[in-house]
Protein backbone atom coordinates (compact mmCIF):
# COMPACT_ATOMS: atom_id res chain seq x y z
CA UNK A 1 0.00 0.00 0.00
CA UNK A 2 2.21 2.55 -0.90
CA UNK A 3 4.37 2.80 1.89
CA UNK A 4 1.61 4.23 3.94
CA UNK A 5 2.10 3.16 7.61
CA UNK A 6 -0.11 0.48 8.79
CA UNK A 7 -2.26 1.33 11.71
CA UNK A 8 -5.01 -1.35 12.55
CA UNK A 9 -5.11 -4.75 10.72
CA UNK A 10 -8.76 -5.64 11.43
CA UNK A 11 -10.87 -8.57 10.74
CA UNK A 12 -11.88 -7.34 7.37
CA UNK A 13 -10.17 -3.71 6.87
CA UNK A 14 -6.75 -2.57 7.04
CA UNK A 15 -6.36 1.64 8.13
CA UNK A 16 -3.16 3.20 7.17
CA UNK A 17 -1.78 6.69 8.04
CA UNK A 18 -2.48 8.75 4.44
CA UNK A 19 -1.49 12.21 6.07
CA UNK A 20 -1.78 14.23 9.21
CA UNK A 21 -5.58 14.05 9.55
CA UNK A 22 -6.36 11.54 6.61
CA UNK A 23 -6.40 7.55 6.83
CA UNK A 24 -6.50 5.17 4.17
CA UNK A 25 -9.19 2.33 4.95
CA UNK A 26 -8.44 -0.76 3.10
CA UNK A 27 -11.27 -2.86 2.49
CA UNK A 28 -10.15 -7.22 2.32
CA UNK A 29 -10.91 -9.73 0.66
CA UNK A 30 -12.23 -11.90 3.40
CA UNK A 31 -15.28 -12.91 5.44
CA UNK A 32 -15.72 -13.71 8.70
CA UNK A 33 -18.05 -15.76 10.72
CA UNK A 34 -18.07 -16.85 14.79
CA UNK A 35 -16.81 -13.69 16.06
CA UNK A 36 -13.82 -13.48 13.51
CA UNK A 37 -12.48 -16.85 14.48
CA UNK A 38 -13.21 -18.38 10.99
CA UNK A 39 -11.83 -16.39 8.18
CA UNK A 40 -12.60 -17.26 4.34
CA UNK A 41 -11.54 -15.67 1.24
CA UNK A 42 -13.92 -14.01 -0.42
CA UNK A 43 -12.59 -12.76 -4.05
CA UNK A 44 -14.16 -8.88 -4.67
CA UNK A 45 -15.54 -8.78 -1.38
CA UNK A 46 -13.63 -5.92 -0.37
CA UNK A 47 -14.41 -3.76 -3.38
CA UNK A 48 -17.68 -4.20 -3.45
CA UNK A 49 -17.84 -3.25 0.23
CA UNK A 50 -15.63 -0.42 -0.77
CA UNK A 51 -17.60 0.76 -3.39
CA UNK A 52 -21.06 0.37 -0.84
CA UNK A 53 -19.30 2.34 1.88
CA UNK A 54 -18.15 5.48 -0.20
CA UNK A 55 -21.57 5.37 -2.49
CA UNK A 56 -23.22 5.53 1.52
CA UNK A 57 -21.28 7.90 3.01
CA UNK A 58 -21.55 10.83 -0.12
CA UNK A 59 -25.27 9.84 -0.17
CA UNK A 60 -25.42 10.83 3.86
CA UNK A 61 -23.18 13.85 2.99
CA UNK A 62 -25.63 15.25 0.33
CA UNK A 63 -27.98 14.41 2.63
CA UNK A 64 -26.26 16.90 4.97
CA UNK A 65 -25.04 14.07 7.85
CA UNK A 66 -21.20 15.00 7.50
CA UNK A 67 -18.88 12.31 8.24
CA UNK A 68 -15.48 11.02 7.45
CA UNK A 69 -15.73 10.40 4.00
CA UNK A 70 -13.20 11.94 1.43
CA UNK A 71 -12.54 10.33 -0.99
CA UNK A 72 -13.19 6.80 -3.05
CA UNK A 73 -10.50 4.94 -5.42
CA UNK A 74 -12.63 3.17 -6.89
CA UNK A 75 -11.14 0.01 -5.74
CA UNK A 76 -10.73 -1.06 -2.65
CA UNK A 77 -9.81 1.94 -0.31
CA UNK A 78 -11.57 4.90 0.73
CA UNK A 79 -10.01 8.36 2.45
CA UNK A 80 -11.43 9.07 5.42
CA UNK A 81 -10.80 12.05 7.44
CA UNK A 82 -8.50 10.93 10.79
CA UNK A 83 -11.07 10.19 13.71
CA UNK A 84 -10.13 8.63 17.29
CA UNK A 85 -12.78 5.98 17.49
CA UNK A 86 -15.37 5.83 20.33
CA UNK A 87 -15.28 1.90 21.23
CA UNK A 88 -18.68 1.44 20.50
CA UNK A 89 -21.47 -0.31 17.89
CA UNK A 90 -24.43 1.85 17.13
CA UNK A 91 -27.57 -0.59 16.22
CA UNK A 92 -30.64 0.96 14.25
CA UNK A 93 -33.09 -1.76 14.16
CA UNK A 94 -36.23 -1.33 12.21
CA UNK A 95 -37.57 -4.83 12.47
CA UNK A 96 -36.70 -7.63 14.99
CA UNK A 97 -33.92 -9.61 13.90
CA UNK A 98 -30.53 -11.12 15.03
CA UNK A 99 -28.90 -9.93 18.90
CA UNK A 100 -32.41 -9.01 19.15
CA UNK A 101 -34.14 -11.82 18.70
CA UNK A 102 -31.59 -13.83 20.65
CA UNK A 103 -31.92 -11.87 23.68
CA UNK A 104 -35.87 -11.84 23.39
CA UNK A 105 -37.15 -14.81 21.84
CA UNK A 106 -40.85 -13.35 22.06
CA UNK A 107 -40.20 -11.43 19.29
CA UNK A 108 -39.90 -13.41 16.16
CA UNK A 109 -37.75 -12.48 13.63
CA UNK A 110 -39.26 -9.13 11.03
CA UNK A 111 -41.59 -8.30 13.42
CA UNK A 112 -41.95 -4.91 12.88
CA UNK A 113 -40.36 -2.50 15.68
CA UNK A 114 -43.26 -0.01 16.87
CA UNK A 115 -40.44 2.96 16.09
CA UNK A 116 -36.53 2.57 15.03
CA UNK A 117 -34.57 1.88 18.27
CA UNK A 118 -30.72 2.66 18.83
CA UNK A 119 -28.66 0.24 21.04
CA UNK A 120 -25.20 0.47 21.77
CA UNK A 121 -22.79 -2.48 22.18
CA UNK A 122 -18.84 -2.24 23.83
CA UNK A 123 -16.46 -3.12 21.14
CA UNK A 124 -14.49 -5.41 22.39
CA UNK A 125 -13.76 -8.89 20.64
CA UNK A 126 -12.94 -10.43 23.94
CA UNK A 127 -16.84 -10.17 25.56
CA UNK A 128 -18.38 -10.19 22.03
CA UNK A 129 -19.72 -6.69 21.85
CA UNK A 130 -21.77 -6.73 24.76
CA UNK A 131 -24.98 -5.21 24.42
CA UNK A 132 -24.83 -2.22 27.01
CA UNK A 133 -26.94 0.73 28.01
CA UNK A 134 -26.68 3.99 26.70
CA UNK A 135 -25.99 5.22 30.21
CA UNK A 136 -23.14 2.89 30.50
CA UNK A 137 -21.62 4.72 27.67
CA UNK A 138 -21.64 8.03 30.05
CA UNK A 139 -21.19 6.76 33.20
CA UNK A 140 -18.17 4.81 31.53
CA UNK A 141 -16.59 8.02 30.39
CA UNK A 142 -16.90 7.13 26.80
CA UNK A 143 -19.16 9.85 25.41
CA UNK A 144 -20.54 12.95 27.33
CA UNK A 145 -24.41 13.09 27.35
CA UNK A 146 -24.53 16.01 24.74
CA UNK A 147 -22.57 13.45 22.55
CA UNK A 148 -24.69 10.78 23.06
CA UNK A 149 -27.65 12.99 21.84
CA UNK A 150 -26.07 13.84 18.47
CA UNK A 151 -25.23 10.08 18.36
CA UNK A 152 -28.46 8.73 18.49
CA UNK A 153 -29.93 11.87 16.30
CA UNK A 154 -27.68 11.49 13.80
CA UNK A 155 -28.21 7.45 13.79
CA UNK A 156 -31.79 7.77 13.20
CA UNK A 157 -31.30 10.01 10.44
CA UNK A 158 -29.08 7.99 8.50
CA UNK A 159 -31.73 5.03 9.08
CA UNK A 160 -34.67 7.68 7.64
CA UNK A 161 -32.01 8.24 4.57
CA UNK A 162 -30.86 4.82 4.20
CA UNK A 163 -34.36 3.65 4.49
CA UNK A 164 -36.12 5.69 1.89
CA UNK A 165 -32.98 4.65 -0.49
CA UNK A 166 -33.10 1.29 -0.03
CA UNK A 167 -37.36 0.93 -0.23
CA UNK A 168 -36.80 3.38 -3.49
CA UNK A 169 -34.92 0.47 -4.99
CA UNK A 170 -37.74 -2.44 -3.59
CA UNK A 171 -35.72 -3.45 -0.42
CA UNK A 172 -36.72 -3.64 3.38
CA UNK A 173 -33.91 -2.36 5.64
CA UNK A 174 -34.20 -4.58 9.23
CA UNK A 175 -31.08 -2.97 10.77
CA UNK A 176 -27.55 -1.93 10.44
CA UNK A 177 -24.28 -1.12 12.40
CA UNK A 178 -22.49 2.19 12.57
CA UNK A 179 -19.52 3.51 14.64
CA UNK A 180 -18.55 7.23 15.18
CA UNK A 181 -15.30 9.10 16.30
CA UNK A 182 -14.12 12.38 17.19
CA UNK A 183 -11.83 14.74 14.75
CA UNK A 184 -9.59 17.07 16.30
CA UNK A 185 -11.62 19.16 16.80
CA UNK A 186 -13.71 16.84 19.50
CA UNK A 187 -16.40 17.11 17.13
CA UNK A 188 -18.54 13.73 17.01
CA UNK A 189 -18.55 12.43 13.37
CA UNK A 190 -20.27 9.27 11.38
CA UNK A 191 -17.26 6.64 10.68
CA UNK A 192 -16.75 3.14 9.65
CA UNK A 193 -18.06 1.48 6.95
CA UNK A 194 -21.51 1.04 5.77
CA UNK A 195 -21.94 -2.21 3.64
CA UNK A 196 -22.89 -5.54 3.13
CA UNK A 197 -21.41 -6.68 5.91
CA UNK A 198 -23.17 -3.67 8.62
CA UNK A 199 -26.49 -3.33 6.90
CA UNK A 200 -29.58 -6.02 7.19
CA UNK A 201 -31.29 -5.72 4.07
CA UNK A 202 -34.07 -8.10 2.17
CA UNK A 203 -35.65 -7.98 -1.05
CA UNK A 204 -39.24 -8.49 -1.76
CA UNK A 205 -39.31 -12.33 -1.51
CA UNK A 206 -37.16 -12.02 1.94
CA UNK A 207 -33.73 -12.77 0.32
CA UNK A 208 -30.81 -11.27 2.23
CA UNK A 209 -28.34 -9.14 0.35
CA UNK A 210 -26.32 -9.03 3.43
CA UNK A 211 -23.84 -10.92 5.47
CA UNK A 212 -26.86 -12.82 6.52
CA UNK A 213 -26.24 -15.44 3.31
CA UNK A 214 -23.09 -16.71 4.95
CA UNK A 215 -24.14 -16.71 8.31
CA UNK A 216 -26.92 -19.23 6.97
CA UNK A 217 -24.47 -21.26 5.68
CA UNK A 218 -24.20 -19.83 2.33
CA UNK A 219 -20.78 -20.18 0.02
CA UNK A 220 -18.41 -16.80 -0.28
CA UNK A 221 -19.85 -17.17 -4.02
CA UNK A 222 -23.31 -16.72 -3.16
CA UNK A 223 -22.21 -13.56 0.00
CA UNK A 224 -20.05 -11.70 -2.99
CA UNK A 225 -23.50 -12.21 -5.61
CA UNK A 226 -25.48 -11.05 -2.81
CA UNK A 227 -23.67 -7.79 -2.25
CA UNK A 228 -23.02 -7.52 -6.30
CA UNK A 229 -26.93 -7.76 -6.56
CA UNK A 230 -26.94 -5.65 -3.89
CA UNK A 231 -24.74 -2.36 -5.14
CA UNK A 232 -26.50 -2.90 -8.89
CA UNK A 233 -30.11 -2.65 -7.12
CA UNK A 234 -28.80 0.85 -5.76
CA UNK A 235 -27.03 1.71 -9.19
CA UNK A 236 -23.49 1.50 -8.16
CA UNK A 237 -20.55 0.52 -10.76
CA UNK A 238 -18.36 -1.63 -9.59
CA UNK A 239 -15.15 -2.24 -11.18
CA UNK A 240 -14.90 -5.77 -12.65
CA UNK A 241 -18.33 -6.67 -11.38
CA UNK A 242 -21.16 -6.61 -13.86
CA UNK A 243 -24.95 -6.39 -13.25
CA UNK A 244 -27.30 -8.26 -15.24
CA UNK B 1 -48.76 -25.29 53.72
CA UNK B 2 -52.03 -25.57 55.43
CA UNK B 3 -53.45 -27.24 52.55
CA UNK B 4 -52.90 -24.16 49.67
CA UNK B 5 -52.46 -24.84 46.29
CA UNK B 6 -48.84 -24.55 44.93
CA UNK B 7 -48.51 -22.68 42.01
CA UNK B 8 -44.95 -21.40 41.45
CA UNK B 9 -41.86 -23.69 43.13
CA UNK B 10 -39.44 -21.82 42.43
CA UNK B 11 -35.45 -21.35 43.12
CA UNK B 12 -35.28 -19.54 46.69
CA UNK B 13 -39.79 -19.05 46.78
CA UNK B 14 -43.08 -21.12 46.69
CA UNK B 15 -46.12 -19.60 45.84
CA UNK B 16 -49.08 -20.68 46.94
CA UNK B 17 -53.16 -19.75 46.41
CA UNK B 18 -54.25 -17.80 49.62
CA UNK B 19 -57.70 -16.68 47.87
CA UNK B 20 -59.37 -15.37 44.93
CA UNK B 21 -57.00 -12.46 44.88
CA UNK B 22 -54.42 -13.04 47.38
CA UNK B 23 -51.00 -15.50 47.08
CA UNK B 24 -48.71 -16.84 49.87
CA UNK B 25 -45.33 -16.40 49.31
CA UNK B 26 -42.60 -18.81 51.27
CA UNK B 27 -39.22 -17.96 51.28
CA UNK B 28 -37.36 -21.32 51.12
CA UNK B 29 -34.06 -21.67 53.39
CA UNK B 30 -31.69 -22.30 50.09
CA UNK B 31 -29.33 -20.64 48.39
CA UNK B 32 -28.56 -20.80 44.93
CA UNK B 33 -25.65 -20.20 42.88
CA UNK B 34 -24.38 -20.47 38.97
CA UNK B 35 -28.24 -19.49 37.86
CA UNK B 36 -29.79 -21.72 40.20
CA UNK B 37 -27.52 -24.98 38.93
CA UNK B 38 -25.93 -25.20 42.31
CA UNK B 39 -28.46 -24.42 45.45
CA UNK B 40 -27.16 -25.19 48.62
CA UNK B 41 -29.93 -25.57 52.43
CA UNK B 42 -29.33 -22.20 54.19
CA UNK B 43 -30.86 -22.74 57.79
CA UNK B 44 -32.79 -19.28 58.52
CA UNK B 45 -32.33 -17.64 55.16
CA UNK B 46 -35.95 -18.01 54.69
CA UNK B 47 -37.22 -16.32 57.74
CA UNK B 48 -34.57 -14.00 57.15
CA UNK B 49 -35.81 -12.76 53.75
CA UNK B 50 -39.39 -12.73 54.52
CA UNK B 51 -39.04 -10.28 57.63
CA UNK B 52 -36.59 -8.20 55.07
CA UNK B 53 -38.96 -8.51 52.30
CA UNK B 54 -41.77 -7.22 54.61
CA UNK B 55 -40.28 -4.61 56.11
CA UNK B 56 -39.10 -3.22 52.52
CA UNK B 57 -42.51 -3.33 51.26
CA UNK B 58 -44.51 -2.10 54.35
CA UNK B 59 -41.96 0.61 54.39
CA UNK B 60 -42.48 1.44 50.63
CA UNK B 61 -46.11 1.63 51.18
CA UNK B 62 -46.11 4.12 54.03
CA UNK B 63 -43.49 6.00 51.69
CA UNK B 64 -46.73 5.89 48.91
CA UNK B 65 -45.51 3.43 46.85
CA UNK B 66 -48.33 1.27 46.29
CA UNK B 67 -47.53 -2.65 45.98
CA UNK B 68 -48.79 -6.40 46.30
CA UNK B 69 -47.64 -6.44 49.83
CA UNK B 70 -50.65 -7.79 52.45
CA UNK B 71 -49.63 -9.06 55.82
CA UNK B 72 -46.16 -10.89 56.78
CA UNK B 73 -47.02 -13.83 59.39
CA UNK B 74 -43.49 -13.32 61.43
CA UNK B 75 -42.18 -16.84 59.83
CA UNK B 76 -40.93 -17.26 56.48
CA UNK B 77 -44.72 -16.43 54.78
CA UNK B 78 -45.95 -13.31 53.51
CA UNK B 79 -49.37 -12.80 52.41
CA UNK B 80 -49.20 -10.39 48.88
CA UNK B 81 -51.90 -9.71 46.13
CA UNK B 82 -52.12 -11.73 43.40
CA UNK B 83 -50.96 -10.39 40.27
CA UNK B 84 -49.72 -11.08 36.87
CA UNK B 85 -46.36 -10.99 36.73
CA UNK B 86 -44.32 -9.31 33.53
CA UNK B 87 -41.11 -11.56 33.02
CA UNK B 88 -38.87 -8.82 33.59
CA UNK B 89 -36.10 -7.77 35.84
CA UNK B 90 -35.80 -4.52 36.61
CA UNK B 91 -31.93 -3.46 38.24
CA UNK B 92 -31.54 0.19 39.68
CA UNK B 93 -27.60 0.90 40.13
CA UNK B 94 -26.37 3.88 41.75
CA UNK B 95 -22.86 1.93 41.80
CA UNK B 96 -20.98 0.02 39.41
CA UNK B 97 -20.78 -3.70 40.66
CA UNK B 98 -21.54 -7.31 39.10
CA UNK B 99 -23.32 -7.46 35.49
CA UNK B 100 -22.46 -3.63 34.75
CA UNK B 101 -18.84 -4.39 35.43
CA UNK B 102 -19.03 -8.05 33.16
CA UNK B 103 -20.30 -6.00 30.07
CA UNK B 104 -18.53 -3.03 30.61
CA UNK B 105 -14.77 -3.61 32.25
CA UNK B 106 -14.00 0.08 31.77
CA UNK B 107 -16.37 0.28 34.96
CA UNK B 108 -14.12 -0.80 37.78
CA UNK B 109 -16.65 -1.81 40.55
CA UNK B 110 -17.91 0.65 43.41
CA UNK B 111 -17.50 3.60 40.59
CA UNK B 112 -20.80 6.23 41.20
CA UNK B 113 -22.74 6.49 38.62
CA UNK B 114 -23.45 9.82 37.24
CA UNK B 115 -27.10 9.28 38.08
CA UNK B 116 -29.18 6.05 38.98
CA UNK B 117 -29.91 3.99 36.06
CA UNK B 118 -32.67 1.29 35.09
CA UNK B 119 -31.84 -1.69 33.51
CA UNK B 120 -34.45 -3.94 32.08
CA UNK B 121 -33.55 -8.24 32.02
CA UNK B 122 -36.01 -10.79 29.98
CA UNK B 123 -36.58 -13.16 32.89
CA UNK B 124 -35.25 -16.45 31.17
CA UNK B 125 -33.30 -19.26 32.60
CA UNK B 126 -32.57 -20.06 29.49
CA UNK B 127 -30.83 -17.02 27.90
CA UNK B 128 -29.67 -16.13 31.58
CA UNK B 129 -31.72 -13.33 32.47
CA UNK B 130 -30.19 -11.40 29.06
CA UNK B 131 -29.93 -7.29 29.22
CA UNK B 132 -33.11 -5.76 27.33
CA UNK B 133 -33.47 -2.05 26.58
CA UNK B 134 -36.74 -1.18 27.66
CA UNK B 135 -37.84 -0.49 23.97
CA UNK B 136 -37.47 -3.83 23.65
CA UNK B 137 -40.32 -4.75 26.05
CA UNK B 138 -42.74 -2.44 24.22
CA UNK B 139 -41.81 -3.91 21.45
CA UNK B 140 -42.59 -7.68 22.76
CA UNK B 141 -45.77 -6.84 23.82
CA UNK B 142 -44.87 -7.14 27.31
CA UNK B 143 -45.90 -3.50 28.83
CA UNK B 144 -47.21 -0.44 26.76
CA UNK B 145 -45.37 2.95 26.32
CA UNK B 146 -47.17 3.97 29.55
CA UNK B 147 -46.68 1.13 31.74
CA UNK B 148 -42.99 1.16 30.97
CA UNK B 149 -43.06 4.67 32.78
CA UNK B 150 -44.60 3.79 35.38
CA UNK B 151 -42.20 1.05 35.89
CA UNK B 152 -39.30 3.41 35.54
CA UNK B 153 -41.21 6.54 38.08
CA UNK B 154 -41.82 3.80 41.01
CA UNK B 155 -38.75 2.31 40.51
CA UNK B 156 -36.26 5.19 40.99
CA UNK B 157 -38.59 6.64 43.82
CA UNK B 158 -37.73 2.80 45.40
CA UNK B 159 -34.38 3.96 45.14
CA UNK B 160 -34.59 6.97 46.42
CA UNK B 161 -36.47 5.39 49.79
CA UNK B 162 -34.26 2.69 50.23
CA UNK B 163 -31.05 4.84 49.26
CA UNK B 164 -32.44 6.88 52.18
CA UNK B 165 -33.01 4.21 54.69
CA UNK B 166 -29.75 2.65 54.25
CA UNK B 167 -28.09 5.68 54.22
CA UNK B 168 -29.83 6.23 58.13
CA UNK B 169 -28.25 3.19 59.28
CA UNK B 170 -24.77 3.67 57.52
CA UNK B 171 -25.13 1.77 54.64
CA UNK B 172 -24.04 1.73 50.69
CA UNK B 173 -26.69 0.80 48.86
CA UNK B 174 -25.08 -0.43 45.46
CA UNK B 175 -28.39 -1.25 43.42
CA UNK B 176 -30.98 -3.97 43.51
CA UNK B 177 -33.64 -5.67 41.58
CA UNK B 178 -37.05 -5.41 41.69
CA UNK B 179 -39.84 -7.43 39.64
CA UNK B 180 -43.97 -5.65 38.34
CA UNK B 181 -46.86 -7.34 38.23
CA UNK B 182 -50.51 -6.04 37.08
CA UNK B 183 -53.21 -6.39 39.18
CA UNK B 184 -56.85 -7.87 38.09
CA UNK B 185 -57.95 -4.23 37.39
CA UNK B 186 -54.75 -4.14 34.97
CA UNK B 187 -52.76 -1.59 37.52
CA UNK B 188 -48.93 -2.26 37.37
CA UNK B 189 -47.70 -2.47 41.43
CA UNK B 190 -44.23 -3.21 42.73
CA UNK B 191 -44.17 -7.05 43.80
CA UNK B 192 -41.78 -9.91 43.93
CA UNK B 193 -38.88 -9.25 47.28
CA UNK B 194 -36.62 -6.87 48.62
CA UNK B 195 -34.02 -8.83 50.60
CA UNK B 196 -30.56 -9.87 50.76
CA UNK B 197 -30.68 -11.78 47.61
CA UNK B 198 -32.25 -9.26 45.76
CA UNK B 199 -30.23 -6.02 46.88
CA UNK B 200 -26.46 -4.99 46.92
CA UNK B 201 -25.76 -3.37 50.25
CA UNK B 202 -22.25 -2.57 52.07
CA UNK B 203 -20.58 -1.10 54.91
CA UNK B 204 -18.39 1.56 55.61
CA UNK B 205 -15.65 -1.10 55.79
CA UNK B 206 -16.74 -2.38 52.17
CA UNK B 207 -18.35 -5.47 54.07
CA UNK B 208 -21.56 -6.87 52.04
CA UNK B 209 -24.44 -7.83 53.82
CA UNK B 210 -26.02 -9.46 50.83
CA UNK B 211 -26.15 -12.39 48.87
CA UNK B 212 -22.42 -11.54 48.05
CA UNK B 213 -21.00 -13.30 50.21
CA UNK B 214 -22.01 -16.27 48.69
CA UNK B 215 -20.97 -15.61 45.24
CA UNK B 216 -17.64 -14.65 46.63
CA UNK B 217 -17.55 -18.30 48.35
CA UNK B 218 -18.39 -17.24 51.85
CA UNK B 219 -20.54 -20.12 53.86
CA UNK B 220 -23.68 -20.06 54.33
CA UNK B 221 -23.54 -19.35 57.70
CA UNK B 222 -21.23 -16.35 56.17
CA UNK B 223 -24.38 -15.46 54.45
CA UNK B 224 -27.00 -16.03 57.54
CA UNK B 225 -24.65 -13.93 59.50
CA UNK B 226 -24.89 -10.90 56.88
CA UNK B 227 -28.14 -11.32 56.30
CA UNK B 228 -28.59 -11.22 60.09
CA UNK B 229 -26.67 -7.59 60.29
CA UNK B 230 -28.68 -6.56 57.40
CA UNK B 231 -31.83 -7.02 59.55
CA UNK B 232 -30.33 -6.14 62.81
CA UNK B 233 -28.80 -2.26 61.14
CA UNK B 234 -32.56 -1.47 60.01
CA UNK B 235 -33.92 -2.41 63.46
CA UNK B 236 -35.50 -5.26 61.90
CA UNK B 237 -36.40 -7.75 64.95
CA UNK B 238 -36.76 -11.55 63.27
CA UNK B 239 -37.83 -14.49 64.93
CA UNK B 240 -35.14 -16.67 66.33
CA UNK B 241 -32.42 -14.17 65.42
CA UNK B 242 -30.56 -11.82 67.64
CA UNK B 243 -28.74 -8.76 67.25
CA UNK B 244 -25.78 -8.44 69.28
Amino acid sequence: MENLRLIYDGKTKRVYVKSDDMLLMEFKDVVTALDGAKVTHAAGKGVLNAALTAYFFKLLKSEGIDNHFIHYDGERSVIVKKLSMIPAEVVVRNYAYGGLVKRLPLLKPLTKLNTPTVEFHYKSDELHDPLILSEDLINAGLVSPHELEVIKEVSLKVNDVLLRRFDGCGLLLLDFKLEFGRDSDGKVLLADEICGDSVRVIDSDGRHLDKEVFRRGGSVDDLVKAYTLLACKLGIDVRGFQCT
